[in-house]
């Protein structure tokens, strides 16, 4: 991932050194095993617990056998005396390997499980301050009926409880070991040993492998990675919407030094939402990819590799920054209420046509005849720019159906929100 | 979908008439909850139960309102009296719309947990009657160490566990009724109405939602069925490898009337599981497709109607066919354990090396000493064609370290098949 | 495809009936050129010329052999004598089934190339009307700077001509004929057959070929598709922001029956440019499957056939349904030039803040210094809402660079297009 | 990208400091042209080509504006005197970065098509050094009929041929040049700048664009790319097979010191072609991402930035990698015709069965009695190991179509490679 696009703990996460630093904690767990099993004394054990390696030592080796986990044996043997012949025992590569990456992405799904809270939280937060704001609610871009601003939050909030499950449940499948050798059998181990380095490394077993863990896990994993990302994408969009010169309820927090464009020095872009929406693309071309992994040949092929060296590490380093940009985002959102209400006033009160028609149809209108009806007179009012309350107070079906009063309760901007309380209840419990 | 590839059942699911008669479902449930609400009458309620239209009504008022829910509204208005006008009361078109999907997927969803199932039990027959049969164990297509054959269909079994339970997920999270109107706020109906309809048609209610379901569950729901897809390629992909003239350890059985090729009459291809291989893709095209409809403008646009139309009823009806199909292909398999044992002993038993290596660290020879003494063994066996524990009997340092038993010991197949047993358990319990 | 979304000439172009049809041109073709070769007499070849078959036959028999091209050959060979040896001879199957494609797909590009130049024949009319209608250009969803409508469909319609250039170039490599037998060596076969077919089918020889023609030439077909796709995609996503209630621009044309909502009538929805928008997306899936078809096995597996079945069928349908409904969507588009205008108005005059920044810097004004200044001002008109030529007129700095005509001049509209007619002659020659 | 994957020039082309380089190169041959026009003295314009900036500067001034493009020209603005005011004359940001990618992308795409010849010369060595050596053709893995295995490179050279036409095309629309402005008027600015900017810079004018160069140009390009990864991925997945310990007819050349595997010191594993098979997964993925960018609002959004940081560096740097990566790989294939002999000997000669079908139609048996026939007897080899040659010799009706020599002929495999020369000329020439 380029630097602008992944915070400094992920560089790190996903560095050589750390990559080799949690290969090592597989080791020294791998060792204690064996020795709780018996074949390596504790004294060797406590010699093995301290070894240590070079980076620029593996490196070296690695240009020479061309294999980064014997370059990395080889390296840290560097450290020991005889008890060396211990170190990596019964253990195929990819036992290190697999299990290691489960260890660099228990701490990544740490963090990235505090992306989405802290997140929720800001979700939360609007979501109860403008709970009672109204807005225009629009379908196909086309003004529908009255909202609350609130509600697009709670909408996202309860999004985002059903997509941290979901993660939550793609990560534990990550957050696995695999030590039963070259083919999944123990045939150099014993199933003691996995045992034993999961409690250790708190990992959970895998009931059965081939030489790796199997890449659905992976897949599933990016999904869960890519919808998170699809739904910082809605909402971006949303932001973007609710920016755009014409409408103009919301505007992204605009610093004091802030340029918006090298010409155009008024212009107030929603740049964060744009990028947001832009890089979960991004995250769904690694889902792509991830998919074409699981069928690997026989007993692994490691095709997979080379993709996930770079994907793995590119998708969760984006989302965690993703979530955090975005974040920040929301929180300093500058949210413009006039604006809305002057927008919910934009089209003569037609949208409040659906009230009217429900009204005649209690009333004893049939639904079509209803229908014709309020669609012939907002279409008026719309064309003639007149209001369309003034028009039904005039037109003698409607007013042999309704009261005054029947149709002044159906312009009633509250009289939309009444439900919201039932809402949120459901959301936030 | 093509015929070829969709089974009746399927095909009639996704029908026209079936899509109407789920949405008169959805009308009637909710003329139901307004009579327990209190508005229509008992004997209205009775009247409007018996609501029926006919498909040709729909399609020609269709062409005329160009909105498939007004049409059908008006065809089934046809067949009731005064009280025509409760029909639909409340309700915004996509309500219906979306709970009669729901109500559709919740049979789907049926069907595929059966397929699953179906599919598991032959997984797991398999994997008991080669329990104990040796195979090679490949890892980059080159020969590895000793597994079995049943261990191959134990780790799919385990697979499918996995799978199931995220298809479980994803499925449950499509089974929800949404009758909040056309913005999501109730503000037509009533809470209390959505909550006696999802009783009656046993869907599960949402918290909130917009005019329509949010679409990230719509997404996950076919990455899930992409899943399983990559899961049946897996499989399709081993099969074709273990099926190659060179291999042969496997073949898919071959009908007395079936024929290979047009011109090459001794073929006995692998065409069912190239087949699946081949479906496999598309349902992680239509996998793609779903991702992109999750970012609607507002409180909804349309887009996603189109795709859904294509990608939900070609989506399902395709893993139906390939769960069904591959299962009879797996079923019949014609598997040759002879082959196997001839394959195990292809390369003068290098692939023995593995417990050599470990055996001689056992007995104190240093990792690396050992390592590049097998390896030059075993190269030499390789080379010249002969028999490398010929080679290694003869090898002075070898027999520094090892009796002639330990070598024998290693060279003994059951040696590689002692924790299968404990592997069974883990996956089969 | 469904039958909503698939033309009636599509439904018989992918149908099974076509397929043979096509299946036994090539198959006489093949018999002439083996009569030119002396093989065959003309009197046999003369018969073969009249080969029949029947659809039932070839499904009953197809149900036996398991093998489509074989059950063609048998179902042929009932209406032959003798003479039936020399039929499909020196072919294997794929010879017939992928240069039958080609056959297919010759008209199926036909059809969409002439999609393409109607549809490209509305931008062109469109361009031509709306030249000089000023309508506010707008970067990230803010006002920039005035545009004119025309230049939309001039932009539109030179992008066309690339795509339509990269289509026939996609095309083209779709169009070729393979008849070089087994894997691809002619040994049953000679390539002089293989020219003369190729004359007679008026299809491109291939150089070289497996048992397949190679399916980077359908990934590439289905890119370019799917470019198309994107294209009409960028088109209808502009028509939907046009046309949402607070720009107004334009709409969808609304037939009198029509019905925009259950619920809402005063809603003119632009349900066909969201249509095209979804179906896009349906269309990047479609490519996704083709580029996993790519990497056959050796001389070919036939893992990409049951792929192409749906994908090849159903993404030519899909985009010669988009092309023509989009067509006429766009023929029949209701433009608001007034809405224009007034929206051009919308911000205080501040989108004209770019014109006075480059005037003050040729006054002598220095880079930074004007755009502070222009920034400042504009954010001061639209925070009080006042003109923000009314401001530049009371500065001080303002009025020491510019004269009062000079700032007239950079609110006139017309100043904006002077350079359309260059980029129309650059666009349309 | 991963530094891994990404060799030194790559690196650079895509650093920051280069892409500034590239931004200054646009503005000044911009100043050129606003001389040319009369607008910059000549004294001026020499001292704006001698402008420079510290990266440094521009990393401050970014934190500040927010803005890359503002940054850089306040960055360069820091070297030059009062011409300053004539740096960036006329030009929105987007005239300089799209403009400076496209320089980029020159440099790019000459290193790539120096990538691509060179990777076509190996395959071109291989096809003339292997023309005549026989292999076993095989379709769905199984053996079908001999070729030779430089078919197989000729074949990849000729595909190459083609994707090479294919991505010049769309490399020469990213090499263009877009200085329309803010919605692409010229409002600010004139054609002749364009115009005159363009043969400074060697790039080619865009007849029409909005902010920006329009994305499906993007897109066409990334899909080029990745079918130059998928076609790779063809070449690695058959050297894969071929590879496998039970064909073994090639394998990737060994160094000396090379592990293979962590335990098992035998292997031979084709890590390398593995490799590029992932990397052409991850080339898709970042095609997916760049379709997605191409319907941008209006006269652009900038969503499309955030992505293409990350796709177009990185696709382009992966594909680098992989043709110089596995140019290398193929140059040092170890082949081993002598195995390729061993298999093609493996099925008891009933992959001559398809010459005995047409010999014997061709002696007068009906189609499907020869079929039968053959396959009967090529069942019957097959089950009891016996040689397909002795069965046809033995058996009566056989021998009363054809004579022993007319069989012998059929088992020569000189007559299966009698076309190679015809294909090799269609191919090279």
């Amino acid at each position: 991932m380029i630097s602008r696009y992944q915070h400094e703990n992920f560089k790190y996460l996903w560095s050589d050194q750390n990559k080799f630093n949690q290969f090592l904690k597989v080791e020294i767990a791998n060792a204690y095993a064996w020795m709780k099993h018996g074949l390596i004394s504790e004294s060797d054990y406590k010699k093995l617990e301290k070894t240590t390696f070079k980076l620029k030592d593996i490196e070296k080796l690695e240009l020479e056998t061309k294999h980064d986990v014997i370059a990395f044996t080889r390296a840290c043997s560097l450290s020991l005396g005889d008890e060396k012949k211990y170190f990596h025992y019964g253990l195929t590569s990819t036992d290190v390997v697999d299990t290691a990456q489960s260890l660099i992405l228990k701490e990544v799904n740490d963090i990235l499980i505090d992306d989405i809270d802290q997140f929720m939280e800001v979700l939360r937060y609007h979501a109860q301050t403008y709970k009672m704001t109204p807005i225009m609610g629009r379908t196909h871009g086309i003004h529908a009926e009255i909202t609350s601003f609130g509600l697009k939050f709670a909408l996202w909030y309860d999004d985002f409880k059903r997509l941290k499950a979901q993660f939550l449940d793609a990560a534990k499948n990550m957050e696995v070991i695999k030590l039963s050798g070259a083919v999944g059998t123990f045939s150099q181990s014993d199933p003691e040993i996995q045992k034993n380095v999961s409690r250790k490394l708190n990992l959970i077993e895998t009931n059965i492998a081939t030489q790796v863990l199997q890449r659905d896990r992976h897949a599933n994993y990016l999904s869960s990675i890519a919808l998170l990302g699809a739904e910082l994408e809605k909402i971006a969009v949303e932001i973007r919407h609710l920016s755009r010169t014409e409408v103009f309820e919301v505007s992204e927090y605009f610093d004091q030094n802030q340029k918006g464009s090298s010409a155009m020095p008024h212009k107030r872009n929603p740049v964060s939402s744009e990028n947001i929406t832009g890089l979960s693309r991004v995250l769904r071309g690694y889902m792509v990819t991830a998919y074409e992994n699981i069928a690997l040949w026989h007993e692994r092929d490691i095709s997979h590799s080379s993709a996930e060296r770079i994907i793995l590490a590119d998708a969760t380093s984006l989302i965690d920054y993703m979530l955090k940009r975005y974040k920040e985002t929301l929180k300093n959102l500058v949210v413009y209420p006039n604006h809305m209400l002057r927008n919910i006033n934009l089209t003569q009160g037609v949208i409040f046509a659906q009230g009217i028609l429900h009204k005649l149809i209690d009333q004893g209108l049939s639904r079509e005849e209803a229908y014709d009806l309020v669609q012939k007179l907002s279409f008026e009012a719309l064309n003639k720019e007149t209001p369309f309350k003034d028009l039904l107070l005039k037109n003698d079906t409607i007013l042999s159906y309704l009261k005054h009063d029947d149709i002044n309760h159906q312009f009633d901007i509250t009289h939309y929100l009444k439900h919201v309380n039932h809402i949120y209840k459901e959301v936030f419990g």
